[in-house]
């Protein structure tokens, strides 16, 4: 299986997606990695690297990186030799199965459904990702791609979200939650009570009602569809709340010579809670609705978060993900 | 100072809100308190109560508690001896000063624009909290009663939230952020994009730019606005998160003899942070915009809680909140 990575993409370029890259070839004989981006950035970092897994490392040069703020649009237009472009074209043109970017979301999202395009009846990407939850995990969408929803945008999203749910996670019929305001049935804007009744009235999808964002983690759902202003909220709110919470433990434990002797103690236990807890761990959305695998890092992520989303793009390549998407989405018409 | 409290709202009633307005009679002298509710229910959890805190205690009997999923607009035209109703009335007849309530917020927002007007250029109340956050406190609105906003009703929870940021938590010049998708200029809804270039143009708050949801808690700004749809979700996504980190953090602690015996060491300083982060801490939303106070409670919010939001109340009565909103609104004009 070969992956195209966008070597320059999110906070800190080759530094973190070239070593990522390596580890994944090293965990992973079968696979081959496309690099785009600056030969003179990328070939230094691989110099280090087992010659025999450098011949399963290609690297197609360019010196365009698209840069967070870029209008999207604007992109797509003008830098067509970016290293977002020349990872997602070496999908569009089967070079590779899957490709992976911690760049511009939007950029991505629009490139994506040029070269790709999207499975009949949607249109535009929806972002999903994994989180954590009380025994398991939740697929949350859409996360940002999508700021404005209709009804029928969301029904969408429970379809897509729930084939990622059955092939990715191997759940039957999993449970859906439409994310409102209050669990009552009167709660919520037009289009979210007309998507509830859409749902409501079909079967390709279990639909199990309203679920407010307290419930993500709460595991009683198995997807949560949402506009992408109220996902993307609730992401990066949780993210901002894990980080504020382990900042008060650290607070808590320099308080008194009694805590600070106790934490010596509890260092390995809360080292433990912290990596299991990681947002690194949970790194890596898919753009689903696309006719190819594209998976979007978040920018911030380090060397383990990117190798993690270079996972998840080659799980999402063996489920054969969007195939099945695509077969949800064909049911409903 | 008399506050009058609907002893029915809430998930537990007068079980709840009796106590916590018993506790805070004790600790504040001055402070009366009017129970709206059933006497029968009522009656019996004052046994207990010290004669010379009785007689600063008055009963209004109602028998119509309204649920939590009555529709606001019929529980305004067709219970109007409810609890809520009852104790909304108090303050707009001048017989109290505040009221507090842990009921349906749809309900109390409906009743307390009927009854207590908004200040001229307010449509609706705009819910208010305090969040915890590093180095202090952020304040956000809306939080779930106005669902579709426009950029001049953004525009208007900032100059709210800051006046409100002014007088009770006495910060000069409070820094405003408008909650995004991302920090980007071209990021967001037109929606956003038009309040971003409103607040960018006037002087009455201090406008600093689009913040994400992970920065509620950096304690970046002072004062987060957004569409209730938003808040809502990042209100509860945060109470999920936290109660799923403590989860985490007890199953961490049984994994192995080890971190059982760490555990009873870590108790106390866990116990201290688990107080210093809990939501009950910071209950009590103010419904900004109105002609008076009123507070909401958390529906699920136990005797500490409530006790917090009739603290609450009476500290924004102190400052004149409303007044100082009410000018701030006005100044726009």
């Amino acid at each position: 299986m070969l992956i195209a990575i966008d070597a320059m993409g999110g906070d800190f370029g080759p530094r973190v997606t070239v070593p990522a890259a390596i580890r994944a070839l090293q965990d992973f004989p079968d696979l081959s990695i496309l690099l785009t981006g600056d030969e003179a950035l990328i070939k230094p970092l691989l110099s280090r690297c087992h010659p025999h897994l450098l011949k399963r490392i290609s690297v197609q040069h360019s010196v365009i990186a698209v840069a967070m703020h870029d209008n999207p649009k604007h992109v797509l237009r003008s830098q067509k030799g970016s290293s977002i472009h020349l990872a997602i074209q070496a999908v569009a043109e089967r070079r590779a199965e899957a490709c992976v970017s911690a760049g511009n979301t939007g950029a991505l999202a629009v490139i994506a459904r040029y070269l790709l395009k999207m499975y009949p009846g949607v249109s535009r990407p929806a972002i999903c990702t994994m989180l954590p939850a009380q025994n398991g995990e939740c697929l949350m969408l859409d996360l940002g791609a999508n700021l404005a929803c209709d009804a029928e945008d969301l029904y969408l999203f429970a379809l897509m979200g729930s084939a990622m749910a059955e092939v990715m996670q191997h759940k039957q019929s999993p449970k859906v939650g439409l994310l409102n305001v209050g669990e009552e049935e009167l709660k919520g804007t037009e289009v979210i009570q007309h998507a509830a009744a859409i749902m409501s009235q079909q079967s390709l999808v279990h639909y199990s009602g309203f679920v407010e964002g307290s419930d993500i983690f709460s595991g009683q759902v198995d997807v949560i569809v949402c506009d992408g202003i109220s996902g993307n909220t609730a992401l990066k709110t949780s993210e901002g709340v894990v980080r504020f919470l382990f900042q008060q433990i650290k607070q808590a434990f320099m308080q008194s010579w009694y805590s600070r002797l106790v934490s010596v103690l509890v260092r390995p236990v809360l080292k433990r809670l912290k990596r299991s807890l990681d947002p690194e761990r949970y790194n890596g959305a898919v753009l689903l609705g696309l006719q190819g695998v594209v998976v979007k890092s978040h920018g911030a992520a380090e060397s383990e978060g990117f190798y993690r989303a270079i996972v998840h793009a080659q799980r999402a390549v063996q489920a054969n993900l969007c195939q099945k998407v695509g077969d949800k989405v064909r049911a409903k018409q």
